[in-house]
């Protein structure tokens, strides 16, 4: 079995090769994409690639930042070209989680600002079914008694904490519930429920998004599937 | 014509008379709903009424605790039993806007955990369709970029600006938009499309959510109407 890791990096690499010259590049967040911004750092100072990158997080920006990349806000770029990101889980057609790593909004603000977006996995996201656990980004004002009306829901949700145990905040403030399902219901259906339920800010479905998913797989293979018209299973 | 001051107060003292002794209250925002504060503070001072209140507005907690009403967040109440607020607009089937105080989101999320609704307004806020500019709040980042595609889809949006011209910031933090309608679409659509809009927290479309207005009006009678099932206008 190919080490977690040396996939990771090896699809990172390859992300970032769709990266062009005179490009806005959304960079996302999390182990996979620190590879992404690793190569686009080393591109940027050995190739001279002149790109603009927009966060999908505080974290992002400080770390893209440091490698020489120069990074600006959504609001300060007219468009963003392209967005490389990750995933918690993608299923067959191509409906994602996203959101472990407390970025949700953020990502999908950047997402749907993007012309075209790019995911970056290795094998063990992928699942015919969505089954990873649903973040939801609430906000802090009533968010106990929306977990509550989540719970009266049966979507049993529990709050993210940070290691002292107190409620994560994301980069814009907020609290994150994650929601655990049995079974998970339609994707579309439960994510406008929750879109409707006041005091929820964004949830972690991101539907009818990507445009391609680049996948490191167990042989050490790279993968790149158009979420059109091809399944990814 | 009656002076409006006098008939927000008529009105105002009329809607304090729904509260009982015991009950956890909601209580809203804005220049009516000063008289209910007013009116509750009395009643505590002079009947000893005992209640709880829950505050829609960071002001509103501030006013209410200087008159003596013992203030709690949302999260700290069991339940709501009632909660009384303003309406900057309600049309004939109990739609209303509201948000003209940037307290639409907390004003929903305390609207939405109380068991009965009552808005106080005079009798200019009452129209047999929805006219008023419509208040969103919004994540501050990618701001810019949402208030791009508003006005893409001809909603005309316009910032909210402090006196300094600064972006208003609502208690939580966020921005607001006044989206502008030659003539309001469908509230539930509207509603609908906007919530799902990455970027929105919430609109100031109040529906299926009163369930009396009190309204004072220009013979400076003071009418009640429950919403179901006579219709207000």
């Amino acid at each position: 079995m190919a080490d977690q890791t040396a996939l990771k990096k090896l699809a990172g690499y390859r992300a970032a090769e769709f990266v062009e010259d005179g490009m806005v590049v959304g960079i996302g967040s999390g182990s996979t994409i620190a590879f992404v911004v690793e190569a686009l750092g080393k591109r940027v100072a050995e190739e001279g690639l002149k790109i603009k990158g927009v966060p999908t997080s505080d974290k992002t920006r400080r770390t893209a930042a440091k490698l020489g990349i120069p990074m600006h806000n959504v609001d300060d770029v007219d468009h963003i070209d392209i967005t490389i990101d990750g995933a918690d889980q993608i299923d067959e057609n191509f409906a994602a989680i996203k959101g472990g790593g407390a970025a949700l909004l953020w990502e999908k603000i950047v997402a749907v600002n993007s012309r075209r977006n790019i995911w970056v996995v290795d094998d063990t996201k992928i699942a015919p079914h969505l089954t990873h656990y649903l973040p939801v980004e609430v906000i802090p004002y009533g968010a106990e008694q929306l977990f509550k009306r989540l719970k009266q829901k049966g979507y049993e949700p529990t709050w993210r904490l940070d290691q002292n145990g107190n409620p994560v905040r994301t980069d814009s403030a907020n609290f994150l519930f994650d929601l655990h399902f049995d079974k998970m219901p339609d994707p579309f259906k439960l994510g406008r429920e929750l879109t409707s339920m006041v005091g929820v800010v964004e949830h972690g479905l991101f539907l009818n998004i990507v445009d391609q998913v680049v996948v490191g797989r167990d042989d050490e293979t790279i993968a790149v599937f158009d979420s059109h018209p091809q399944p990814l299973i």
